[in-house]
């Protein structure tokens, strides 16, 4: 039985609540350890009215959330979520969980506590030293990134054949190995407009894209891009590999955000997590959709079982 | 009552059919008229078993695709396409249409011939001296484009506030005549990821978009790309204007590909066209789906009856 390790996020933003709705709807088949406060989330509980099966999880209390309230961030907070991943860390790291999903966290908050952050993926890469693909998933969609935040500006100079390789590489394992499907098929998104149109809008298809693809089974391209969203959303592509943040997004955004998860592939352990953040805004009202979380939470255990 | 015209195109492609097919339901509300060859039409139609009203439609027969066979492009079916353009720019010089509907046709087969091509759009905004922008519609989503086809690379160095500006105004414009929208609502694409995250990745949003953003009413932005999709499929933008291709093109693919429609704006007439080619691998079948050419025609209704 896979052994699912959760954190709470935040305490002042949604992570609590949202952690509360997925938890009212228990899974048999896992077993679920949250990190956070107990009190502060039993507090949360009683004051959303969600009834909780607490004995049906494995709860590893910090009690450090006491004097956060719901929307209120700053250096406590800030703290809390920090100390939480760090003790899901030293759980991994003891090859006690075969997957984490984390709760939102904010880099101001953090920041603001005197904590270098520069985020989840980043800090898990450093901890585990490993090189992290980002992949998204919505339905069947699933979506993995060559680079996140780049300037546009600097994309045709700085991608290079050996990380497009490196990404499709990472895609293919995960395919394999997490989601089971036995030979992959990829669809290698092309940076320019019809692909660059035989060189005539841009050459990095030909110089780069092509190179790294042929590098790696099953993959197919560089492709138009927008031909190959569509393609991917009719089943003909396990996964697709995009260069750019916004090639990958803006597909995610309109074919199901809501229920949308992040996956971070190239960890010696699954991880997801919801895409929302904190929503500070929010926090405490009982109002914030909690399909995301619900969606990491049972990714993540359908793809730690096939690590057991 | 307005005063449409349609273009044959290329008569070896799949121009013939998909516009037989939507004849077949005609509009009480319009003149339409044909520009091709009439006896090739007449035998396609009897091919094809469509039942066209023909005297419901009027007709300005060229005929010149005697020889064209469906799927065998050529000299004689380039210099037929642009044959039917030709006249259709003489009689909206003249005055005498409102409205002009393009069948596709191939650059290759007019090449073939020895004409000099660079697409629909070029060839009329040379014919009428007036800068054009392109713009998308699929259901009720509507996106204006920047640039076209432009390597991502010249992206960041050509991009210009003017430029931006004017397809802001072209689109407002297009919105208020053409769309009877009085107070127009529209969304300026950012370029980088997250719209810059305040010039941390990329400064064009503030360098070139803001500003031009700032000339034209009724706009917001730049606003991340991916949210600003998502907001505009739930109707909270009349039109998205787009920095580049894949931009606009990815989710017009998602939302409805195959009854978009291609709308040139800024030339003295409205111009529609359906967004597929030629299709000469399934020419002369009667498989090829009509809607985009159908969709093209009630928009190009639509929009010219605001004109009269």
């Amino acid at each position: 039985m896979a052994r699912l390790l959760v954190t709470l996020g935040d305490p002042a933003g949604i992570g609590p609540e949202v952690l509360l709705s997925s938890l009212t709807q228990p899974s048999s088949l896992t077993r679920l350890r949250i990190i956070g406060d107990l009190s502060f989330l039993r507090a949360a509980a009683r004051r959303l009215r969600l009834n909780v099966p607490w004995s049906r999880y494995e709860w590893t209390d910090l009690p450090n959330a006491g004097s956060v309230r719901p929307g209120r961030p700053g250096k406590p907070s800030g703290r809390a979520a920090t100390a939480y991943l760090a003790e899901a860390v030293r759980i991994l790291k003891r090859g006690e969980a075969e997957a984490l999903v984390t709760g939102p966290v904010s880099k101001e908050a953090i920041a603001g506590a005197g904590i270098r952050w520069r985020g989840h993926t980043e800090y898990l890469a450093e901890q585990f030293r490993c090189k992290t693909t980002m992949m998204f998933i919505t339905g069947r969609f699933r979506v993995s990134l060559v680079t996140t935040h780049w300037a546009i500006r600097d994309l045709p100079g700085r991608l290079t054949r050996a990380e497009v390789a490196r990404v499709l590489e990472a895609t293919r394992r995960a395919l394999i190995r997490d989601f089971g499907i036995r030979r992959p098929r990829i669809g290698l998104a092309a940076l320019n407009p019809h692909g660059g149109e035989g060189g005539m809008f841009g050459g990095e298809e030909k110089r780069v894209l092509l190179p790294a693809a042929r590098k790696v089974s099953g993959v197919t391209g560089p492709l138009p891009v927008d031909s190959l969203m569509q393609a991917a959303t009719r089943g003909e592509y396990d996964a697709v590999v995009a260069i750019y943040h916004d090639q990958a997004l803006i597909p995610v955004k309109l074919l199901g955000w809501e229920r949308a998860v992040n996956v971070t592939l190239g960890l010696p352990f699954v991880r997801t997590s919801p895409v929302h953040g904190t929503a500070f805004d929010i926090a405490g009202r009982g109002t914030a959709d909690a399909s995301s979380m619900r969606a990491a939470i049972r990714l993540a255990l359908e793809l730690a079982a096939r690590r057991c």
